[in-house]
């Protein structure tokens, strides 16, 4: 078959791999039908050094299951199915917690003999623990917004949860990218009146309207600060969703966050150390979020996906087939596309 | 009157400053009954610069109302009271919300023309918000524990509370002084079975044993990180109570925190950043804690140290006078003393 892999920073290849098969009876084969770039799949296409081999890459996807180990009984070939950016058994403690991501028997896409997402097919390890079944045809029009459940709306929704967001919670987003608009999605979702999103790209920053973004503040930095600042009365917000992962974007969620706050982050961290000294101590400010576990999420999510009350598919402004993946990074790189839809 | 001053590292005077009086409606002048040294106040013991001018030091006492500004219409001279270690109004937005520390009127001891609490005296300023009447008399023996209520007590509790410590929560404290051992004794009030005490002064750890710590680790760093994770099963604990505020200390408590967990502190930061970057995030770590707002719990705390179901004051292992004030500093410097309590 033909997945995709990355050789380093630019240099994304789709190439023949081998076909997965059932290698553990805890193993599925899922065709797929819908997969897509992340956001996070930039930081390597930015920074990665050259190498000789390639590496699988792709961490979202939703298929049809073929084939089926002995030991999965709650799936069948022909079932749609969509995968969480984490597999994990969801039986052990830290899955029966919430916490999939840290699952005893779990782990990533991609990684130690495991296939990525943007391929034509994938074996699933722990698969019936990992994949939920969606009510759905091959041809469903919601495929779209059923892909997201496999990372940027349950990450948008992690950090809005994780940031205690409610009816009562003032809250900014940082960040306009797909998990950025999710969050605010997932923050009125949750009830919040007020949600500022910080963004500078005016269709992104559109689409976060949509979504329930009360305010937009374009403005980055120190101007971006005192902006929120204003439309708070000086205070900042209860809940800052961090949704980039660089430096200053972390800088920037202390500052908007009002005492007591909470800042979540989603955004996968290219930094070592978090600017909370003695100021934030004063202040009472909290960080939390991390890497979502998806699998946790998504039997509460999946409902209002299907009824169309929420229509986070919206987030891919492009749509391509599998040979024209390292286009697709080039353009989400070059912000030409927000996120880039796959069809093998 | 007399009151406590510091000029510079290893510095500290009695010296007759002005008495205090009314100066606002909303002032009360209390004569202090008891006061101690906090171990934050060794902080600028061991590094504050020397100055020509003094400054006033010491935020924890008990005592007399001896004048009552005409706004303040609850208490009345002889009334028995307790300051918490920050004054507020306890009538804005955020002192409703529990975070008297950020009270839009509210301010420290011994700042801004405000006295400081090891002296003689003290102007309390918002006096209806800060001060907490007791239902005690000038000799009462249980003075040492309803003084905790100013500071340790309330704490090491803030530090329980925001890490969500609960009968089900695993605990770690991180440090063996008066905080640590607050914070020890409100996790088992919480309702935790299991609480490690990482500390190395014998005379403390066995208090802390009898405030219910579970489990002692002597051993710092890299090895004590080892014992803890030794203790539970590799994973560590839910929930770590940072009571030191030191680089090392933040660093032991991500190391012993479980995936999933909480870090609270309560140790004032002697640091800038806090290391979280990738490793924690994909470990879901949580950072809260704070300066404690001591007047959002006093209320509760106060039947249980009335009834002697906890009996924080033996935290104190020495009583001086004000005149012996500068040995205090000293021995609890040194670590001779745990926390000196102070008779005027």
């Amino acid at each position: 078959m033909r997945a995709t892999l990355i050789y380093g920073a630019r240099d994304v290849r789709v190439e023949e791999v081998p076909d997965p098969e059932i290698r553990h009876p805890t193993d599925a084969v899922v065709r797929v039908l819908r997969s897509c770039i992340c956001g996070s799949d930039l930081w390597p296409y930015a920074a990665k050094p050259a190498a000789e081999q390639g590496e699988r890459i792709g961490h979202e996807f939703l298929g049809v299951v073929e084939d089926v180990g002995a030991e999965v009984s709650r799936l069948k070939p022909g079932d749609v199915v969509v995968a969480p950016f984490v597999w994990a058994d969801n039986t052990c403690d830290f899955c029966r917690e919430g916490l999939q991501t840290s699952c005893r028997h779990g782990g990533f896409w991609a990684a130690d003999g495991v296939d990525g997402g943007q391929g034509e097919a994938v074996r699933v390890p722990q698969a019936q623990g990992t994949l939920v079944k969606l009510p759905v045809g091959e041809d469903s029009p919601l495929l779209p917004s059923l892909l997201t459940l496999s990372d940027v709306l349950p990450t948008g929704h992690h950090c809005a949860v994780t940031a205690g967001v409610g009816p009562h919670t003032s809250v900014t987003v940082i960040g306009d990218g797909a998990v950025g608009l999710c969050a605010v999605l997932a923050a009125r979702r949750l009830g919040a009146e007020r949600v500022v999103l910080m963004g500078r790209h005016k269709g992104r920053t559109a689409l976060g309207r949509e979504f329930g973004a009360t305010d937009l503040v374009a403005e980055r930095g120190e101007e971006g600060v005192e902006r929120v600042r204003e439309l708070t009365g000086g205070d900042g917000t209860h809940a800052v969703l961090e949704c980039v992962g660089t430096k200053e974007a972390i800088e920037t969620a202390f500052a908007v966050a009002r005492a007591g706050g909470t800042v979540s982050r989603v955004g996968v961290p290219q930094y070592e150390e978090v600017p909370m000294g003695f100021a934030e101590f004063l202040r009472n400010l909290t960080l939390t979020g991390g890497v979502a576990p998806a699998r946790a999420y998504i039997e509460e999510l999946l409902p209002e996906v299907l009824d169309g009350t929420i229509d986070p598919g919206r987030v891919f402004d492009r749509t391509i087939g599998l040979e024209d993946v390292p286009d697709g990074y080039r353009a989400m790189a070059d912000r030409e596309a927000l996120k880039v839809l796959i069809r093998p």
